[in-house]
């Protein structure tokens, strides 16, 4: 043992040590997935319509098909349309045809009168006959056809998120083979002696590993594809191991514990070994210790997040860091947390020596902003990074500037979007 | 064929059919899943914390564990505790211990003095000597018994939604088998003899089928089970036999297409049939034909909702509808979309018969509301209700009132949010 000297890595900046990781994270080669797994991913090629849509001229309604300059009047039906049948008929002038809603209007006929402006007439001699008590202009209650989207039309763009509405138009346009940039797969190591898996009785002088549990499921919660690596004790061989196993299996590794500046800080020396470590050190409060390193594995690049052992500074700094990485591997054109504006609820202390990310609930107040409304941002309480509780119910987290004193209710200030909004 | 009468549904105003979903979806009874589930779920009862945590007095810092009281001056180093390990000797007054983050303090001592304040000195005897630079009091850098989580605390409530941060407090208190309501199974078919697969070639009058992926991926990305029961053609025998499978195997039923006026509109007698039909129609634009109805399928009520056949129509009556039921039968507190308010990028032209569900994008811009920011919405276009493509990259539907005339730019509406913020 020996006395060590002040950390060699110099504290970065949010802003910069973002900027740096973004540098490193690329988007991931694209691939082509069912339709059915399709949601939630980045298109990563333009899809253009092949056909018109409707492909068609279909009726808007249930009712007649008619030649619109015929006016009102009786007339007989001479046939009958519905929706995924074409007619084996032309439609006379003088004559009529039944027809449902989207169904090809009948050759010869250009509008169609919805069933509730006419009436079924008695007939004699078989042949069904209607009153037609509207007039109509050509056209009418008729989609024409490519009225949705014509032929040759972008109907989607690379770059695009896919939700639902997005798979919907994938399928109109016939795309079931979808390109998109395939979510990275991540995987989570916890390191430190004194951890069991939750599941475990506690022994003397041991914690219950919570956070690759919770790491795992920001993971999911945040598109990434989980990869659990189970725990590895502070010795050099297990988390080597653990490592060389994350970086073969995943496209971002995430470590948690064993990155502040004690004796088992194995990590650090570990990631110089395996790769390139960029930054060692952050300017921020909580989760001042976060590494990050790459790795070149198989020709591919690898990132590496050490994340700090207290299970607050561990989440923070995986969604300041870790989720625009995931999300640029991913191919979102704009991989940044969404970031809004908030009034506070009551006062907070600032701290003169850090930025500080506060933990808050925030919902919409439809009485601020002179009753256009504002999001109204309530602390989750003590904000001690080992208090986890601090993140409970929290989804923003608030962006406290570096000063002495403190922020008054009302008080306006940026948040970073990392949950659903209530 | 008789000339029919007007619909025998009256057009219920949105609030008040939600009113009436609601009354209908009740929590599904609670399961317990693993951990790794957990993520997404409503939880079921409260979580109270078996053992304090920290469970001993645990050190903050690497560097020695003192008595505080002996103050600034040179020790022997007379052991080491490294975290997952316990003191096998006890701190005397005029000694020091080296201690790792999280390490337990060894009995004896009362605070901890981290390594930056202390240098190693030469030894000649072997026993490790070290000067102690700083003063502290008892407690510095130690973090107590409790001081996160007392023995006996509540750590989540019933009622709460699972997220990471939640997942870890789980973890920390034990609970790997969690009580849970669980999502919602949600079956999907669609109706109609002009459908086809997406990935089959269009015939004369078909159209491909993009109502059923599209509500597949809607059922997905609201936190349902989606159960695909495929194309039903237009004959009493599919429809039937496609309702009973959805009725047998799921939560709720959705089908789409068939619940317009026609004659072929089958769905709403077999409804009838098969359990109670709520109401038939909605006062709004787009989606008036939709049908609710629920039915006791082997002592559970399921809830079928017959959304029109037109997929913006469709999907707009999904998330007004069948998510706030899905949510509520997930067991959330507040099953209700939620609703902002938002500044419009451009002016919108109203109806004067029905309030309307526009379609729009709506992004944070700072410099609203003299800078203290606010939501702008910029309209997806032409809004005709065949027209999927209003629905891309929509993540909001503006409420807009039953009115002549129109909105100018500027104006603020209410905006039902229906997609991630970008």
């Amino acid at each position: 043992m020996t006395a060590r000297p002040e950390s060699p890595y110099p504290m970065l900046p949010v802003p910069e040590a973002l900027e740096v990781v973004l540098a490193q994270a690329h988007p991931l080669p694209a691939q082509t997935v069912p339709l059915a797994q399709a949601l939630g991913h980045i298109l990563a090629a333009d899809v253009v319509a092949r056909e018109p849509l409707p492909p068609f001229p279909a009726s808007v309604k249930d009712g007649y098909a008619v030649v619109a300059a015929d006016g009102p009047g009786d007339y007989p039906v001479v046939g009958e349309v519905t929706a995924g049948r074409v007619a084996d008929f032309r439609l006379s002038p003088g004559t009529v045809a039944y027809i449902t809603t989207g169904a090809p209007l009948p050759p010869g006929a250009d509008a169609v009168v919805m069933v509730e402006e006419t009436e079924r007439l008695p007939t004699d001699d078989g042949t069904p006959r209607v009153r037609i008590h509207a007039r109509v202009k050509p056209g009418d209650d008729v989609r024409p056809v490519g009225v949705d989207v014509a032929a040759g039309q972008q109907v989607l763009a690379a770059g695009e998120y896919i939700g639902p509405a997005e798979v919907g138009l994938l399928a109109t346009a016939g795309v079931t083979q979808v390109p998109v940039y395939p979510r990275p797969r991540v995987a989570v190591l916890s390191t430190g002696d004194e951890l069991v898996e939750p599941d475990q009785p506690l022994g003397p002088g041991q914690i219950r590993d919570s956070n690759r549990a919770m790491l795992l499921a920001a993971v999911a919660a945040n598109g990434g594809i989980p990869v659990d690596l189970g725990i590895a004790g502070d010795s050099q061989e297990a988390l080597e191991a653990g490592v060389q196993r994350g970086l073969a299996e995943a496209d971002i590794l995430l470590s948690s514990g064993g990155v502040s500046m004690g004796e088992l800080d194995l990590i650090k020396p570990l990631l110089e070994h395996a790769g390139t470590v960029h930054f060692g050190r952050i300017h921020m409060k909580p989760g001042k210790p976060l590494t990050f390193a790459t790795a070149q594995v198989a020709g591919r690049k690898k990132l590496i997040f050490g994340l700090p052992g207290n299970p607050v500074s561990s989440l923070v700094t995986f969604y300041l860091m870790a989720v625009p990485a995931m999300r640029q591997m991913a191919g979102w054109p704009n991989p940044h947390l969404p970031r809004v504006q908030a009034h506070l609820a009551q006062p907070l202390p600032l701290d003169a020596h850090r930025p500080e990310y506060h933990r808050a609930t925030l919902r919409w107040e439809p009485s601020l902003n002179q009753g256009r409304g504002g999001f109204l941002a309530t602390s989750t309480g003590s904000q001690a990074s080992s208090r986890l509780l601090s993140m409970r119910t929290a989804n923003a987290l608030l962006e406290l500037p570096q000063r002495a004193g403190r922020l008054e209710a009302g008080d306006v200030v940026t948040a970073l979007l990392i949950g659903p909004l209530g």
